[in-house]
Parts: structure tokens; sequence; C-alpha cells
């Protein structure tokens, strides 16, 4: 399988266009969070947010607002149990991101359902965490025309495509996901994880042990999200996505003994511009 | 149009009397935040505090009130829709910034009215976002003899001047300004933002493209209202506002590929007095 | 006027005995905050602890839980509505400080009431703020036999000794403040402020302009319970208080063109060291 | 008594593999926080964190969740007034700590007796604060197969074991510890604190008297459940565990008047590195 080359952050994390406003970098809907896993929706939307996206609005139950408005004040609100609401981000967003810390009761299911419906082709619809369960459980088909990309680690991708762990290899990988959505993305989470699309793969040459703390994937989705919503959706935008992750997670563990993901979120301003400035 | 010269912030950021006390730099007073948009109240307000306002107050919705008190624990807080409380905190500040965050609901619009009625000659009223919206929606006047600043970006210029975006030229933008207050000032945010004061119009000749995110208006006029409420009404002093937000904006952007509005408070104090320090 | 010498830090803040316990640093109670000035309770309350108070509790009222939750972790809190609950907190703490955002609703003055009433002769009583408002308004006697420290400004110390501020000189002072409670300590705040015992004054010879901001006076009141709390009650422990204060502030101001409140509490513990190792 | 030799960090802390996930460092559960004590929950909870272990769920009170979100995000919370909701928790978590900031209300004694009852022998229980004097005063038998660590100070230790202070020699505590369960590990938190294990007992060489602040033994709490989750229950761990919060705090006390636990918190990630990478 190739390896995720490290040129990617220089092609993809571009100068910005002096001329520029908030719009040109995304409009970004991240949907996440409940009662109990307020945390990883605060993660993923500071992600977003740090990683230079324009807009970033979260929709999550309303008890959480507080706790967002103190973390993230450059970020909106909106109440996901309120659906015409809802349906109307969903519709009016570029990249809607769904599943971190959503659970999955009835109000979650019916979230998920909402995001696949109402999404079209020019947005990108991002599938993560309890999202990912909810589909597999109620299996559900991912039949919008948005461009989908999913971020499943070994345990939920056997739950979607009911490949034992073991029976994860490229080959059956590449046909499960096109059985599921043959335009979607696939980013494979383990160590030295993997992203399929079409008929390529690619997998990453970074990441570390001290990345195994909760919040991670939140994380990761919501760099995604902004990557997504500033540069395009395209493998290489995603790859940057993932690599750019592991990178600064790297560079955090070799002076720490755990990297926790509010600290690689703190970083990736400054990473960023790094690279913008190599070329 | 002639350019904003880096030596206003010489001019307008004067020592302090030592013998002075915090009633000497201005009672803030700014209406903000609402429900979804609780973060766009805190920019504001801490910015307002970072540079350097002797006593501010946030009238906002109850509901933000514990956000507020854990990211800035020296702001006062109202509630906004005691009417009678908000009426008396209008009239007894010297600076009342009005609009980000406040949304557009039926209670916005008797706030955005109250603070066209209740202000006075002596006073400096601050219209920015909603407020803008509402008063162009509704076609309030704006009768009141405060001093008025708005800060529009092209958009809600367009919709309170009337003037598409390509003929918002220096001569429209005046002749505009004169009919809705012949006293006001306009700040026309945009790539090299202007300001109009009677017939005197400056071009900022600082700001990038990293400042495209959220939250970024809010801060600009929390330090507005700050300039205002310690040095005077001027538009030198209107002028300094805006260009220290885009210089330590600049400053940042060396190092960062997006522009944190709370970063950008963050270095308001250090930065001030560097300027302070040269004369 | 004699001025406060700058070697009373170093006569204060002892080296800690390596076989002490928290309970050897005073246990502090802090009755401040209310709907609309939450930040001042905070404020006060992270002062005491940064001061090396063992440990301290925050009376205030409980929507403001969340808030100090998250701003002091180290701190406990109740509810001052409760009235036995604040009785009990009021008698078994070593140094109640009272009045920082309390206003002045029927709430407050009961809560004053309670802390003039409650306190006995081994305790401290530092009234500040709305405390002092609610005393010189209700023309409460000073009967308690607990220390009393007051820390009015100009303006407050005019209604509590009904000297107009041109008439407030050593000699008048001396003279209200006996009749007041003859015991009691004054801390007169203006610049350069004085400090009042028995027939003692003292003037600090420190503070600068940038500290003219919102809960600067919330603060000095949090240091100088956790200074009474670990130390003692004493002219020279209060003088030390207010002067480490000011010089922590004097130096933030060589580089910040204001002096925010928070920026001096997060300084003390290495301030303080400095202080400690000089013997 | 033998002292505790600071290679035990080297032992101790291991080398990640690089093929391990966040279930290889162990699912915690802390039980902790009350209406009044919300910082000690919070305290103990991101002491978990920052100490590596694989994830975090903190059951509290609901009123404590937003706190929580805002402090730690990383961490997953529940609601222990549910007690079906808690007791799965209680089972499916391998370590559980239970007691900072809990108080002694009726919800309070019905928590405890549930972890007492519910737990089993692969699972470690750490008692701490609130839990040791709800299990001295209703006499609850320490009956569970699970490991079991008490982190009393001396005041809990005489409720505990009908000890007097100057009757807790390394005799009688071992006698002591051997009838309240002969498998529990005793931390007797003093100056210059000791383990008790079996028929061995240690102790530490380390700590100051900056450590006398409120949420200190929180903090420690939250480090013996991240240690033991992520690295095993031995006496090597523990000892470990308790080491590295006082190494740090001294390290902190040479240059701070008082150590303040969410100091000690934030460099946990970058010590444990330190040691880790000695070997």
């Amino acid at each position: 399988m190739e390896k995720i080359n490290k040129n990617v952050l220089n092609h993809v994390i571009t100068p910005r266009n002096p001329q520029s406003y908030k719009g040109n970098y995304g409009k970004i809907l991240i949907i996440a969070g409940s009662t109990h896993f307020g945390g990883a929706a605060i993660l993923c939307t500071s992600a977003a947010i740090h990683s230079g996206a324009g807009l970033v609005t979260l929709a999550t139950t309303p008890e959480k607002f507080t706790a967002v408005n103190v973390q993230i004040p450059e970020a909106m609100t909106i109440d996901y149990t309120q659906k015409n609401e809802l349906a109307q981000a969903i519709k009016s967003n570029d990249v809607i991101a769904i599943g971190p810390g959503l659970g999955t009761s009835s109000i979650a299911k019916g979230v998920v359902k909402a995001a696949l419906n109402l999404t079209t082709e020019k947005q990108t619809l991002i599938l993560d965490a309890s999202a990912l369960t909810i589909i597999a459980e109620q299996q559900l088909p991912l039949e919008t025309k948005a461009n989908i990309i999913m971020t499943p680690h070994q345990g939920e991708w056997q739950r979607l495509s009911h490949l034992p762990i073991h029976e994860q290899n490229e080959e059956n990988n590449h046909k499960q996901l096109q059985k599921l959505n043959p335009n979607a993305t696939l980013i494979l989470k383990k160590h030295l994880s993997e992203i399929y699309y079409q008929d390529q793969a690619l997998q990453i040459q970074a990441g570390n042990a001290g990345m195994a703390t909760g919040g991670m994937g939140d994380t990761l989705t919501g760099i995604i999200a902004g990557f997504v919503g500033q540069f395009n959706y395209s493998l290489e935008t995603i790859s940057a996505a993932l690599l750019i992750h592991s990178l600064i997670a790297d560079k955090i563990y070799k002076e720490n003994y755990v990297v926790l993901p509010s600290k690689i979120i703190a970083k990736l301003p400054k990473y960023m511009k790094k690279f913008n400035q190599a070329k």
C-alpha cells in the first residue's frame, strides 16, 4: 500500500488570498455531543476552528451551550432537538460532521437520518463514532449524494462492513466500501491508519501510542471538517488532515508521556503555518 | 483616500495619569449575545476589558452569565430582557456597543430600539452586526443625539445604504452616511477597511486573510468601545482602534495559519504598552 | 505619615514548617457574588487561594457554582441563601471576607448582618464593597468582637465616616475609625492607599494607573484574607498584603497598558516565594 | 521503615507499545463531587487523564457536567443518582476511585455501598476522603474481592482503625489494616506519607509544606487511579504514583510559595516522559 507523502501538506495548505473573507473557508456544521459526552463535541468543534475553518456551528443539546461558549467563543451553536432548525442548518452548510459524543438515543438516530436524507451533492458528510454505530445497527443505506467520509476504528468498521478484523485487508476493504457507497472515503483508524477512496489506498507513516487516550478521534474529525471546508473534498486533502493530526501528536509525544487532544488542537495554527511557508 | 498613519497609535494611547481611577477610563455597556450566539458577546466584552476600559457591563441573556463569569471575571452582567434594568444601564454608561451575536428576535429588536431612543448627546453608540441588520430591516431612523459608530461589512452596508457593493465608492459612501446621520462614523469592513466621518475618509494599511474567521468583528467592536471609553470619540481614536486590531492580527499571522480572535484579545495590553512607551 | 517598608514582606511571608498541614494556613470564608456580579466572587476567592490560604470556601448564590468549579477547582462552595448553612460556616472559619459583588439586595443585607452578629473574638472579619455600602446605608453598628478590616475607597469611606473626601485627613480618619470600632483596621483605597490601625497610620509607596480597572479591589480583599488566615491579624500582615498586590501590579504595568486582576492573581505564588527566599 | 526508591518511577513508567490502543491503558471510573464540592471531582478526573489513563468517566451530580466539559473535555460523565447507570459503570470499569468531594449525604452513602458491593476481583477500588468517612461512620465491612487502596490522612485513619494518632505506628497500622481487609493497600497521608501492604511498609522521601492546600489529596487519588489503570495493581505502582505527585510538587515549590494542585496536574505528562526516557 502506498504511503502518505509528507509533501501532501505543502500541496494542500495553500497561502490564503488576501482578498478572501470567512465565507471562502467553509461553513461547517458539527453535529455532536449529548448529556454524558459533552467534551467530544467541544474537542471536535475546537479542532475545526483551529484548523482554519471560516464559520463553525455546533449542533448539540442546549445544556452544552455554556461549556461551548467558554471553551470556543468563536463557535456558534444550535439545538439539534429542534428538527426544523437542524434541517435548515444541514442544508445551508458546506461540510457536515456528525457523530462525536452523539450517543445512540432515539434523538441521535433521528439526527443521523436527517443528515443522510438532507445532504446533497455539493456537500461533504463526515460520519464518525456514534453515527457509524447507528448506521450499522439500523442498517441505514448511505444514499446521500453528498461526498461521504467515514472514520471508523477497526471494531466500528467490522460492524459496518461485516469484515472481522483479521479479514480487513486492502482488497476486502475496497470491496465493502464500494458496496456501502462507491464515492465514499474510508479512514480506517488503527496503528498506521489507512485511507480508501475508489481504487486508491494510502497508509499513514506517523502516530504514536501516546495518542491512545479519550477524545483523539473527535479531534481528527474536526480537523478533517476544517480541511475539507477550506480546501476541497479530495484524497489529498483528507490525507493531509489525517497526517497533520499525527505529526503534531508525534511532536508532543517527544516530550509527553500521553498526548492530550486539547494540546494537538492548540498547536494547529502554528504547525499549519510552517507547511504553508515552506512553499 | 488617505491612509491611516501608524503614528495615530502614539497620539491616541496616552500615558495614564497616576492619580486616575477606573471612572476615568469609561463606563462601557456591551449589549450582545443570545442563546445561539454566546461567544460573540464574550469576545466583544473581553476585548473591551483587555483594551483598558475602566468598567465593563455585558447586557445579555441570563443563560450566558456563567460563561461570562468564567471567561471574563472582570466584567459585570445585566439581563437585557429586563426593560427597566436595561434602560437604566443605557442611560448610565458612557459608551454603548450593541449587536454582536444579538440575533434578530423580537427581544433583540426591542433592545436596539431602546439603545437608539435612550442614548443622549454625551454618549457614544456603536452599532454592529445584528443591530445593523435590525436597523436596516426595520428602517429605524438614527435619530439619537449620541455619537454613532457603525461597523458594517460590505453586505450590511448595502442593506443600510442601499448601495450595491460595486457602487460603494468614497463619494457615495459619504453621501449615504450623511443621510443616515451627519455626525456618525462609518467603519466599512472589507479587505483594507475604510473609515468615513463627515467629509473625511481613511483607509487602513494592515490586516490579513488569516482574520477570515468567526468572531473577528465582535472583537473589533469591543476594542473600539474600550478606546472611545478611555480616550474620546474622534476619528483619530477610532482609527487607532481599527489599526491596532489589524496590526496585532498581522503579528499573529506571521506564525499562525489562522488568527483566532481570542489570541488578538490576549495580546492587547502588551501591544498597547509599546505604543504608549514609544513617546 | 509613615511609609510601608518593603521589608515587611520578608517579615510576614515566613518559610512554612515542613510538618504543617492545610489547617495551619487558615480556614477562609469568602461571602461574595450575586446574579449580576459573579466575577467579583471568583477573583476574590482565587486571590485567597493563590496567596496560600489553607482551605477556602466561597459562600455565594448557587447559580455561580459552575463558574467557580471551572475557575478555581481548589475552592469549596456553599449557598448563602441557606441561613443555617451560612451561620455554621461563619462560625467555623478563621477569616470571613464579605462584600465583593454581593450587591445590596435584602438577601445581601441579611448576610452582612449575620456576619456582624455571628463572628467572635478569635476571628477576623473583612468588610469590603457592597458590605460597606449596606453598613453605611443601614447604619449597622460594628459591634462584633472579631478583628475588623475595612477596605473602602474614598467614596465608601465618606458614607461610612461622614467625612467628605477633602476632610479625609490623618487626624479625622483616626477619629472616625475609633468611633466605628476602636480595634478595626482601615485600608483607605486611593492613589497611594493608607492604612489606619489604632494610633498608627501607614501609606503605600506602590501602585499604578493601570490598576484602574474592574475587579482590582475584589482581588486585594482575597489577598488580605489569605494573608491574615495563614499569618496573623496585625498591621504588619495587612500592610504586606496591600503592598504585594501593588508591587505585582507595578511589575505587570511595566509591560502592559492595563493590569488585569487575574494576572496579578496568577503571579502571587512565584512573587511570594521570592520574598520568602530572600531571608 | 524502608524508603521509596526514586528508581521505582523508571520501573513502573514503561514505554508504550506502538500497537496499543486506549483500551490498553485502563478504563477508570471516578465517583466524586457533590453540589458544594465540585472542584474535587474535577481535579481527581483531570489528574487521572493527565497521568495517561486510557478512558476516564466521572460519575457525579449532573449539575457539575458543564464544569467538567470545560475543564476536561477528554472525560466522559455519568449521573451517579441513576442507580442502574452507576451499577453498570462500576461493573464495566477496571479501576473505580470513590470519594473526593462526594460528601456524606444519603445518596453518597448509597453510592459507596454500591461500589463496595458491585466490584469484583479483577478490579481495583480506591477509597478516599468522603468514602472513608462514610465507611467509618457506617462501619461498612470491606468485603469486596476487588483490590482495595485506601488513602486516609491521619484523622481519617483514626476513625477507620480506631488508632489514636500517637498509636499509629508501623506495627499497629499493619495489624488494623489486616483486620479491615488483608489484601488492601493503605496510603497514610502525613508529613512523609507511608504505604502499607500485607507485611510491607514504605515511606516517601519527598513532599513539602506548600502542598498544604485544598484539592491536594483529590489530585493524588486521580494519579493513583491512572497509574493502576495503565500499569497494574502493585505496591511498586502505587509507590510510583505517590512519589511522582510529591516530586512534581517539590519542583513547583522551589519557585512557588504554595503548590496549587492544578499545576501538578499540568506537569504530569512531561514529568512522566522524563522517567520513561531515562531507561
